[in-house]
């Protein structure tokens, strides 16, 4: 069931609906700690990692969370490793479960990003009687299960707030008109790509984060650009770090 | 007793009381030198570590300081030892016994933030005759125990010095009025989260530090959320790195 | 062929032909491993180093991609292995098939970039009617065979979304009459640079990679100052760091 | 004698009187290399300090120099080692002698900042007839005996050039105001706090280093305050790192 | 001869004559690296340290280049290799040939910067007809010998292209009166510091860099101060880091 809580009610502030927490688990080989490693190591640490991968897809599988485990270009990170669990602890533990392993230490840390699904009023009207379809469908939203794409993008992102440019300052119809023609513009990708938005306002260093699914790595290039041509992008937006990788099988590690 | 030093008198700056010092002290776990210990070292460890978190505790029952462990998620940090203590040198101990340990050798430093528990009269205003109540409220806050809920979120920010929102720049009336609009607007949540504000001008890097406690931690997110779009926030406020995690038993380590 | 997705079309941005991914893999000398290694292992590590290159080479002389290998100056990196292949998967394979060398532990990452070859209708207007001849001469250009010139600079860029600068609030007829006054200002300099431009929105930090090749390298910065007091350079452009180098045959490592 | 130039005199820029060079060397603790020296080497390590200390504390005892010893509080240092001396090479001499140690390869560099102590005509001005006794003040400022308070503070700033706020277009009258207004503002904390203000435009980063010395801590806080709601610091002044700790006996490290 | 090119003319952006190219190799001391030395090992370093600086000073002496070696001040880099050479790939060579030595293990590579020697038309106009002495002059400005003063100070520097301050956006005219003020400014101080700026637009991250050497390094401090208050630099310089040094006899390392 969806966190109904009513504390980001304010006059100004959106209210958002909250799901699963989510893990941006980025990760980078140590190939000299790989080499160091005797051979009956290696074969222990392929191991545990693969029993540890199982019972992340267990989880995926019963649907107590969601798993996706990725290869990432470039030399930000090497992997990634995508959580979805109902309670910030999951988190906690799921990335020190790998840590404590002997491949932990060959696949180190590398960048991280802690947030919690989210879907804000700005996109979802909250309906004035209960409408179990559309209950559902918001259901599927706040506890996905990662679609099967074979491509991932992820970005965190913040609304801007400076002198000529203050998102928090905007008035809530302001707000509400950028952004659903922002999800418009969206909208023409949407048999191309899947879309997460987690809120992360609180949790992490960035306002939120966008996990982007598709077939072809170029839609994510194309979605982003044709989205930054928005005025509430390019306004508004600050964007971090991209990366971007393809789905693997996680007993191809 | 409260510092009451009148030094942050003057016709612009606030009044402040500050009470005990606060080491936010993050830290990192190194499971390669870890794993090359010995059995008997890491026995050897466990046992200095618990060893050290009982003499916090002891201050901590004794009322002669606070203390309180917790897991941080995502790769900023592992753990945070948070300690408030009567005085600067005390924080520099506390922080170095750990490092002298065997497993201060595993748990490394992380990032840091030194400040001193903060009251200022744009909150607290200062009473004409002595209230004895209000007395022992005051001092409840400039040396608090520390809240046992069950998570905890920290962050340091600063006040904008820019052209066209600067904050050192305004009346003294209008900061008090900004204050204590974002006072109303963090109240919604008085039942849900337990805020400490420390201040850090002349200590460290960030002029404060923003520690709240909640047992559910959705309420970081919703709290910190509504407040940015109150105008002290949304025009004067510039946010540091965020951190949350949730307490731990300190014999668990 | 080239990739004829109308992904990135919409009213505002540009219409976009995409070729060849790319990677520029920047690798440090870690040369205290270098000395650590015994010297069969040092023969190891050269055979397979060349092995890999001469498969790059393979590719290359295929028309399946492109490489090329160069020697660049100052701490920031000491080589670049610069990839052009057809699919992004392909990337991550010649990006870890160094790492897994011996030779890799040697050269180690350093910095990169993920991008795709990119031409945009700022600059290439789409024709009316087909036109085998121009057909032919934007396939070459979207899938490149290096230029054998001597020399190599890189820098990635952003346009500009500030107060006053915004490119992307610019009107699309705007931002090509800028575009085209940009490309003037580079073809002075047509006989003795080439210029290889990729994107790398949704795929890397910075919105644009660009490539230069000469036989002199006082053209890189003859061409670099000469389009920085262009309009769309001075007023819109943001410039990551540059990198320079010379090409060296892959069998001189 | 101090250097009694006239480079620096322009129409704008202010006058200045340099004395003693001044090096803030912060090192961290490697626990990890002192836990892996011999109990001999650790002998000889705490023995090779003392001895270099002693030296120090011998120069500062001849008034050949300056010397102050501290623990600093939080992750970005553990001690700062704190030299006035006559020549910048004694600085890089002192620097090296420590790093040639055994106790150097524990006692690691940490951040450094390399100045000169400075009076500026905005709050000494040049009198017209010598006066032995200012004169004698002067000197006095210019080669100081660091004053034997318990605590330290140490940041470096700069003043702004942006568009709005731009200390280099001032005029010098108007500077000269400013500045003076600031040390009003600094003056009502004269008994509690002693300042030494040194130089860096041409020599580190950041363009000013401030160093204050009380017996409590809190008056850091409080002058820091106070003084950031002068209009020189509220619109002109950037701040860098700040740093805060407590004077050790040398032999006590 | 030097490199007259007309590459960098255009409407707007200076005509530059451009000389050797630089590399200001900063480099770290690892002590730790030489105490794990044998003291064999230790004379090796040495002896391959000196010749590598005697080839050096051999090109210098026969005007193929020129060479300084300097000690610097405080963390950011212990030494600075200061090398002048005909072309880029001279560059390269001579900083891997101390890379590939055993010294180049212990003096580790810090920073660095890539530029070419740079004279401008801002300061050096065109002569209508040839005048042997002149072009005499010009010649020794960029090929020069590096002068014997006995201290360094170096800094790479950016024009801004803000809004209400951008270089690139003036009129030609406007930048020469504004350098040539500059250059005024600076002749103030000709008989006491010598001026080396080089180019390093599509070379390195800043724009330029510039080395001045004095017998006295308060004159660092005093050159730098009153040039900032020139009108290009008040509004229109963004300065790098700061190195400053002494020279010191290449077998003294």
């Amino acid at each position: 069931m969806a966190h109904e809580k009513d504390g980001a009610v304010s006059e100004q502030g959106p209210r958002t609906l909250e799901g699963w927490f989510v893990l941006h688990d980025f990760r980078r080989v140590r190939y000299d700690r790989w080499r160091a490693l005797s051979s009956s190591e290696q074969h222990t640490a392929i191991e545990q990692l693969q029993e540890l991968t199982r019972r992340h897809q267990a989880v995926d599988a019963a649907r107590r969370g969601s798993f996706g485990l990725f290869a990432t270009a470039g030399h930000k990170a090497d992997f990634l490793f995508l959580h979805l669990r109902p309670k910030l602890e999951d988190l906690i533990e799921v990335e020190r479960a790998l840590d404590q392993t002997l491949a932990g230490s060959v696949l180190t840390r590398g960048p991280s990003f802690v947030s919690v699904v989210e879907l804000s009023n700005y996109v979802v009207a909250r309906s004035e009687k209960p409408d179990p379809q559309r209950q559902q469908a918001v259901q599927a939203r706040l506890f996905p299960a990662l679609p099967r794409k074979s491509h991932v993008c992820f970005y965190p992102m913040n609304k801007r707030r400076c002198e000529g440019a203050n998102w928090y300052l905007l008035p809530l119809e302001q707000r509400r008109a950028l952004m659903r023609q922002h999800g418009m513009s969206g909208k023409k990708f949407l048999d191309r790509v899947t879309q997460l938005v987690s809120g992360a306002i609180g949790l992490d260093d960035w306002e939120w984060g966008v996990t982007l699914f598709a077939d072809d790595p170029l839609v994510f290039k194309h979605v982003v650009t044709s989205m930054r041509f928005d005025e509430v992008s390019a306004r508004y937006a600050e964007f971090g770090p991209f990366y971007v990788g393809h789905r693997i099988p996680p007993d191809s590690l």
